[in-house]
């Protein structure tokens, strides 16, 4: 069976298939279901894709795409735990993370739920501990700030849950430290007391550059305090594979929580990664949050691809960028809440198939892999860039998000939010001539997507974050890249340690004038 | 002469300058002064175009098309006040705001600098007296937070300066509400008091839904404090049009601040619109920041345009718009307190060129218009999307951003900061090949702009904004749209009110439907 999506027959009918002809209005005026034919719904969550440039036709030919490339079985393997990830021999196991106690998922004779159960015991019992005031610091003072160090995976998700979920009055402060910048990690600092402050840090190898910089840096702000020579060790916790580096820093082996080879690290909030939102917002979310995304593997795993969301998701976007050669995607999340999502999307997507090079190691030269994505929060966003996707030369596909019962006393200004949302959709498929004054004129028939969830809570958010990831996998198989390695950051990390440590020198003329700018410019 | 870009002579030679042969490696190894040609600076601002994929004959011809497309004469008009917004017949006067008090801008037999230098004295009598503790609320207390209400350009720039500039202890605390969810609100009052809490909305219209709605609840949120029979006017003060909107709102004449028309809202911070940071930063900085946007000004109105940083920035942007095929630009600072560029960029560059319709009123249907931007902090960003820069499908160009003295205490952070920029630029330029693993090839020739800043201060704040200010404008001129209307906007507000007042009558049948979905879920 042919391994290129370009080689399938379904690749070659969908061609055929004349993207550019298709008038979304005609589709409405031609078939009265349309909504119902294009519209799902899985517990609490219900999408909308009757305003995406499909017709059965062109939805039963991308399912035939899904076929030819082995969706469903690629799935399943992710699900079982083979070794997906073929570039560095690794399963792929953020399903299993979501998993109930007594079910069985055997990686290398050895049943990891007991291992995930195991630690998320051990994250209940401290968290609650936390949040209980009886974790106590050096001068036997309760924990009230808790900064959470990490980047990219170890931050971004965490962060996303913590905006999205945290209350007008958690018992615990929790900040969020990501940059190398000392900025982001003094402004963390100016909130909290070295007595009542506790650091988490994260990283698989305990040696990311960032996060190690910060934490020596968090450190030195303690001893600062306390003096060099006292034991601070109960202020850290490190969450990381590397349990030798987290000792030599100083935290004790209790305190340090796995991080396994089997997820990776932009599908990691499901673990101890998510340790900080656990101790910020309280262990019971953590668990709806898991109940929710393993709702969406259920839905995802048991579902036939024609009725399977985030199977579907995956295929409008890849007609949207490789059929309507869209290469970018706006997410438009309609809750101030949600308002980190495109930058967590931007990870999800971008760093999991921004790929040029198949399954097979060879060059993609006759398709596109994966679009640029980015937004804002609507209605903020609307008073920004929605004048070019609503005017601008280009087509840019949008999936709009809105809450249903959301938790606000503001009910008018939700009212007008969603109105806001649903005559956005309304306006970008629908256009507006107008013949006397082209400035004013809207050419419509540009596609989106729009997702309802029923509440905006743990369970909810679990869902949605689940059905990006599931959309991402799907994508990769049909892309035929593998989603879950990232050896394009490798390179400028090299090339950063040379410059530190050798400075100009093995640079390209550009940048070593630029060094040499730098330096002769520094007072 | 010609007024569409691709009937210029210079438009034809560019095309014949095959973008896609060019190799940024081979350019350095011919050409040992590359660096030099290719950078400039200005007061502490210091910009390399020597990464982007121009020679000098394609950065002459590109001059050629900004003189065949009249950018100086046009940039003249802008500055003397002619009516270049035409769909509105309006002035574009944002340069206006950063003159001194003896200079003269005559606009309908009116010298507009006097009305604008008497507004920066109010601003600075408020500014002086509110953080001096002198401005007393109802009951007769010192203001400790500012609130500002505001939306697109009355909340970006304002948001961007303050979150730039801000120190670890400033005297005021300053917050920004703009999105109509409520959450958005209900995070700003959660953290002040009735008594001693600020707001300023901020509306031309005094009539922007959002703002307008964000505006009553905070007025009822102190009524039900004081009592609905107070008068709690010296709470609100008003930056609008619109007097008798606010007026009736119950805000105090001596408390209303103008807006212009002739100053379009992306390009208003300058304005009384950036009230809220006068009171959060003091008017010193604010006069700093319009200090570096006029030393801008005149760099640009004064430069030949081969040497003109904003012109030939706008140039390379063409240069990889319409010649390279690239529409996605990422503005990548290495500074964290410029983490909200990107935003601010998105709506002053693709609100301002979003556009399908040219001056003449024609359809743009041979070239591209403005790009899509995004962005992050570099390193976030490394963690995050860098993935798909370095090795995905499309070719992205990149504003690199970094600061030489930064204002910190951790300088080895700041090191390795400016070394991971450094090495991004050369990274993407150079790649690197892995013959044997093609899944660790990076193809390189990717070009980039490196802009460096001498200090983070609001001297070079404002320069930086102003720079791409006129690297917009610019590329609108030689676009040959309107970069000063944002008709676009206006369906969604239309269709938008339709819904709130009708419910789903006249919407399509999946808006009726989604519609119809949210009423029924709801609880």
């Amino acid at each position: 069976m042919s391994t290129k999506p370009t080689q399938t027959k379904a690749w070659k009918s969908l061609e055929s298939l004349s993207y550019e002809d298709i008038n979304l209005n005609l589709l409405f005026d031609q078939n009265p279901k349309r909504f119902d034919e294009f519209s799902f719904e899985t517990n609490g969550l219900f999408i909308d894709f009757s305003k995406q440039k499909i017709t059965s036709e062109i939805k039963d030919t991308l399912c035939q795409l899904a076929k030819e490339m082995n969706v469903a079985e690629k799935r399943d393997a992710m699900f079982a735990g083979e070794k997906i990830n073929h570039t560095e021999g690794r399963a792929v196991l953020h399903t299993a993370l979501r998993r109930p106690q007594d079910e069985k998922v055997i990686i290398d004779g050895h049943n990891v739920i007991l291992d995930i159960h195991n630690t998320l015991g051990q994250m209940k019992k401290l968290a609650d501990k936390v949040r209980g005031g009886d974790y106590k610091g050096f001068t036997d003072k309760a924990i009230t700030d808790v900064v959470s160090i990490g980047i990219g995976g170890s931050d971004l998700g965490p962060r996303l849950v913590y905006d999205t979920l945290k209350s007008d009055q958690e018992s615990i402060n929790l900040h969020f430290v990501a940059n190398i910048d000392g900025d982001d990690l003094q402004a963390a600092l100016n909130q909290c007391h070295p007595e009542t402050t506790l650091f988490i840090v994260i990283s698989k190898s305990f040696g990311t550059q960032e996060t190690l910089t910060n934490a020596l840096s968090a450190r030195q702000w303690m001893r600062n305090h306390f003096g060099d020579d006292k034991d601070i060790s109960d202020h850290f916790i490190a969450v990381s594979a590397n349990v030798d580096k987290a000792l030599a820093f100083g935290i004790k082996e209790e305190n340090i929580y796995p991080m396994w080879d089997w997820v990776n690290g932009r599908f990691s909030l499901w673990s101890a990664v998510g340790l900080s939102f656990a101790l910020g917002l309280g262990f019971d979310k953590f668990h709806d949050l898991l109940s929710g995304a393993h709702q969406m593997d259920k839905h995802f795993s048991e579902t036939p691809l024609d009725q399977n969301i985030p199977v579907l998701m995956a295929l409008v976007g890849i007609w949207n960028t490789n059929f309507g050669n869209s290469d970018v995607l706006a997410v438009l999340p309609y809750a101030e809440k949600l308002k980190l999502l495109p930058a967590y999307l931007q990870q999800l997507e971008m760093e999991s198939n921004g790929k040029r090079v198949d399954n097979e190691g060879a060059l993609i030269k006759d398709y596109d892999t994966c679009p640029t994505l980015f937004g804002e929060a609507g209605t903020k966003g609307q008073h920004s860039f929605y004048q070019l996707l609503h005017q601008g030369t280009a087509d840019i596909p949008c999936d709009f998000i809105g809450v249903i019962n959301p938790d606000t006393k503001y009910k008018n200004h939700h009212e007008s939010l969603i109105a806001h949302m649903l005559a956005q959709g309304q306006a970008m498929m629908q256009g507006k001539l107008s013949p006397d004054n082209l400035a004013k004129d809207f050419v419509g028939n540009k596609p989106s997507t729009t997702i309802l969830l029923d509440k905006l809570d743990a369970y909810h958010l679990g869902m949605l974050i689940a059905l990006y990831e599931h959309k991402t996998a799907v994508q990769g198989f049909i892309w035929n890249v593998n989603s879950f390695d990232q050896f394009g950051v490798e390179l400028g990390k090299e090339m950063a340690r040379n410059i530190e440590e050798n400075g100009m020198s093995n640079t390209d003329p550009s940048t070593s004038r630029l060094y040499s700018r730098i330096h002769k410019g520094k007072k």
